[in-house]
């Protein structure tokens, strides 16, 4: 038994010395019987044999009447043949043939007459008939082993006398949530508390995967408690999931327990995120210690979990399709590991760009947004921003080609339009990146956006956007349309309990301020503010704490832990904080002329000037609205 | 209310209106609040927002000491600054950030003095701090109206403190099942007997497209019986599917009960099969009339029910993908019809083939076996053989890549190495096309098959198979592959009740005989037969009544239908008739050069070396095993 502590072997290397030492043991899916009725998508243990014929009967292809073919035999124009009611029987579509009869005659060939009918052709013996197993044979193969069934295999089984089938088990996962820390889902937690979904994230993707979850109640960190849930756990279920919190001290326990129980054959893997994952087993029983943040846990039983269950339900892996998409910004890796960076991609012009998003291993979100997967594998340094590069996609090719791709300035009022646009054309998704207003300009002119909401003040004459615009595309092709005015101030604790009055109060000893991020619009306004004041901008406590978005500026401010900070009114509204207004500024949207004429950006101008944008604008608040959507000035490329 | 009788409406403009009438009529997905656990791909109602942030705390991101940043200000390797205990507080990552400290310094950059600790680097404010929000911000939307919600977004809406969400209600479809012979599935139907097995079928078809099926008792002919249950289903459920046999009789019931309940729209819809399908509605929800074959019941639910379902959902039908492919057979088509023919697909070089299944509408295999449709417009008259057709794709292409295309002689073996194969290797399958020997030979010349089963008798010599490949592969190209030896005979019903002897019993006068299709072997076989003992088939009763599998004509004198036909000793054991052996054939397999390198075809070689493929025969009976998978003779290109 090679037990090794903290490894960093390569994720190839133990997947594979994983499955054989588990298949040694005697890992393989189980069985079980089921009504075929209850079998859709469920895969086949046996091949599958018809037990009766389908038609199971000799009948009635037709409405009509049923006779011995030989009584026909020399019927023609000029010379009908008489029947007597003796020598057919009327039948409808579907019914038995009598004894006797070998063939159908169509009503419509009929004559009725006294006694009897009168026909004016033969018919051949079995015209007309749906003869036994036509549709299926006794003792026919129905179905392969190890196949899918599907709503017409369940029809044939039927119709086979097949009621029964032995089908894969689904293979039931333990999970096992672990921490002192760790309570249940709550609108109302308190400081220190983790809220526990990991449980329901990956009880869900096993369900896709065809497995079945079940959730153990949240164990503390106690080693005699952990080791008898797992030990029920590994009794119960054909697979384990150990959710260790990601300290060091927690991770021991996992380790120690799973040896006490039965082996662990590495501790570590050449991964990020997802590195701690324990790969231990009970016998055949795979037993995972899974890291606490929910990406690395993702990645982890993506990687290590979803391939067992697979050969489990003798499935093949869907084959992961993968595109060549150019990358937006650089990706620095580590040499040590094989890293998983979560992108989201759209089409911009020919060109499938890929924008990396945050590689923080507890940001969940960075998942639900992710379109794609880049791979950087272990001994890379990383990529650089332009470069082409391989993508995992997560989503349908189809639907990233109507993703509209919103790359510069922040403003809650995107989201409004994303799910207007969705809500009017559920083909259309729109993604939204935060880079700020010269982020935005850039991104335009390296064609990876098709909008950039911008906001950029020209402090030579108080304008705005349009002389950058000029410096930026000095050969035009782009159009500056109108979005709104917003109010833009000091977003300031309720109640405003430090009397601040104005920007010239941010550099008093023991306030503590919260700043945006440089490129963005709103750190070039506080910058033009503190210079036309005489502020120096490092006698400011916080001002090089950065957030990306006016929200998380309020929020922050809303927690207590900064007491100002430049943003718009919408998101101090959003917080219920005190708002010091400084200036209305102009937030427009800046779109290439290649974007123009996709159906994403003209399905957006229609609902910029829709009521239903307007009436989203006056809930926001702090909004001053002229006419959205139209186009102010068009820089004709040149 | 425009109402028509058995019309021969357009099935686009019969869709279009149905849509419009019950839109307008207030049809539109329902919605209902569940919790967020059980959401993993429903769709959401409205768009979502946080409740909280996530993480709704400060919390380290590292194992150390929280402390006041300013604290730390000044600390170099050369002048460290000492941290009293009353300075700092020791935090494990995920801990929450004492009041006070802005900070964290990781464990390993300080080291423990009396008193106290000491650092040798100052940390900003915010350093090592996961700050509040940092993944979501409270009030930030997390999903869009009419959004799936994946297992990661359950993740993002549970750290967002959102535990309830809104999504729209699965609809409710009731199933009425109709008609006095129809019974519930069971393995011992009696003569009329029709199993009811399309419920079955459309209810997993629906829980597919994500909507609920609910499956009335079956309702026997009676107009009141039948109106009462729909006005049952009506209240009970949001659309309502009455599945009426396809007889004049009880259409007619249908139609008048849905007009009596509510109002027909189209009664006929031009398309083959599902013609005449029933557009009703009570108010806002729709009453399907449908017919009864299934093949017919299926066509019609997913082309007038599954967009329906896709617009309470608020879906677009994922976009169905189209290839080209080559059509094997000749397809005619009425030009009254739009008719959906169904297809397999198999890769044979580089060319992708299609081979038309039975068009029969109660041919329920027909549907479980196609890889693809073939839609043949209004007006169209069909296709050749040989011209290239576009085909939507029922499977995913890549599984078509690895399709082994058997199109040849029939033999029940051919459906136990189809199982041995994709036990062996689940992403290869093989499909059979039962066409006779020269069938086989004309389908490899046209190089449309991987392998062809074949048996053909030279009676000049008396040998099998290799004079027909010389003749009709002048070129060569091809290799002939031992397969086995089989035992032809007459299959005769159980205890030989009319005591043949021999072909020269065939002619006798009563007796009837089931024959299969010209240019099958075995049909050339019982060809030679005869005229080597003089015998004239036109005086063999039911000469001209063709099966197309040994396994059929076997079901046919089990049935009692036909007394005598011939075929393999496995058919005949397989439904315990008699059998009278009259020669051993040799049953190879064609395989052309283009064909023979696939790893379809390699893994087919080695199957047939195998021991349990010998196992298999062994089950089956009457085969001679030789050595199986050996090149017999190799006819290379010229």
């Amino acid at each position: 038994m090679a037990f090794q502590y903290l490894t960093n072997i390569s994720l190839k290397k133990a997947k594979i010395e994983y499955e054989n030492i588990l298949v040694g043991e005697g890992f393989a899916g189980k069985t079980e019987k089921i009504s075929v009725m209850d079998s859709c998508g469920r895969i086949t243990a046996h091949a599958v044999y018809a037990h009766i014929c389908a038609p199971h009967y000799h009948s009635s292809a037709m409405d009509g009447i049923a006779v011995d073919a030989k009584d026909t035999f020399g019927a023609t124009e000029t010379t009908p043949v008489h029947l007597k009611t003796n020598q057919y029987t009327v039948v409808d579509t579907g019914d038995a043939i009598p004894d006797g009869c070998d063939a159908v005659i169509m009503v419509e060939d009929i004559v009725q007459e006294e006694g009897g009918v009168c026909i004016y052709a033969a018919v051949s013996p079995w015209q007309n008939i749906r003869q036994i197993g036509e549709d299926i044979c006794a003792g026919e193969m129905i179905l392969n082993s190890y196949q899918k069934i599907t709503p017409s295999a369940i029809g044939a089984l039927i119709a086979g006398g097949v009621l029964e089938v032995e089908v894969i088990k689904c293979p039931v996962v333990g999970i096992i949530p672990t921490g002192d820390e760790i309570i249940p889902p709550t609108e109302d937690p308190k400081p220190g508390d983790i809220l526990e979904f990991n449980g329901s994230i990956f009880s869900a993707m096993l369900q896709e995967w065809g497995a079945k979850a079940v959730i153990y109640p949240i164990v503390p960190d106690c080693f005699d408690e952990i080791k008898s849930m797992v030990n029920r756990a590994v009794e119960e279920c054909d697979m384990v999931i150990l959710n260790a919190g990601s300290s060091a001290g927690r991770e021991d326990y996992s380790c120690q327990v799973i040896k006490e129980i039965g082996d662990v054959l590495y501790h570590g893997i050449a991964i990020k995120p997802g590195k701690p994952a324990i790969l231990g087993y009970q016998k055949e029983k795979p037993i995972l210690g899974v890291p606490g943040y929910p990406v690395s846990g993702i990645i982890v039983i993506e990687e290590i979990l979803h391939p067992l269950i697979d050969l489990w339900n003798h499935r093949k892996i869907a084959e992961p399709q993968y595109v060549d998409a150019v990358l937006s910004r650089a990706v620095v890796s580590s040499l040590k590991y094989h890293e998983f960076v979560r992108v989201r991609l759209g089409y911009v012009g020919k060109r499938l760009i890929a924008s990396p998003l945050s590689r923080g291993s507890g940001v969940i979100s960075s998942f639900m947004k992710a379109d794609g997967m880049l791979e950087v594998p272990q001994g890379t340094e990383g990529y650089e921003a332009g470069k082409t590069v391989t993508v995992r996609l997560l989503r349908p090719l189809s639907e990233l080609k109507k993703m509209l791709v919103a790359i510069g300035s922040h403003d809650p009022l995107l989201d409004e339009l994303a799910d207007l646009l969705h809500r009017k054309n559920q083909e259309i998704y729109m993604s939204s990146s935060h880079v700020g207003s010269m982020g935005g300009i850039m991104s335009a002119r390296r064609k990876e956006n098709h909008i950039a909401g911008i906001h950029l003040l020209d402090d030579k004459n108080g304008t705005y956007n349009v002389s950058f615009i000029k410096k930026y595309f000095p050969h035009g092709g782009v159009r500056l349309v109108e979005c709104v005015g917003r109010m833009q101030g000091l977003m300031l604790a309720p109640g405003n309990p430090l009397q601040i009055q104005g920007v010239e109060d941010l550099q008093r000893k023991g306030l503590r301020y919260v700043n945006r991020q440089k490129g963005s619009g709103t750190r070039i306004l506080i910058d033009y503010l503190c210079k036309t004041k005489g502020i120096q901008t490092n006698e400011i406590y916080g001002y090089e704490r950065e957030e990306f978005t006016h929200t998380s500026v309020a929020a922050q401010i809303e927690s207590g832990s900064a007491d100002a900070g430049m943003g718009i009114y919408s998101a101090a509204n959003l917080y219920s904080l005190d708002f010091l207004p400084i200036c209305i500024e102009q937030y427009d949207l800046l779109i290439p002329d290649e974007a123009w004429d996709t159906p994403m950006v003209q399905q957006l101008i229609e609902i910029l000037k829709s009521d239903e944008f307007k009436a989203c604008l006056e809930k926001l608040g702090g909004y001053k609205i002229g006419n959205p959507g139209e186009v102010r000035e068009w820089f004709r490329s040149v």
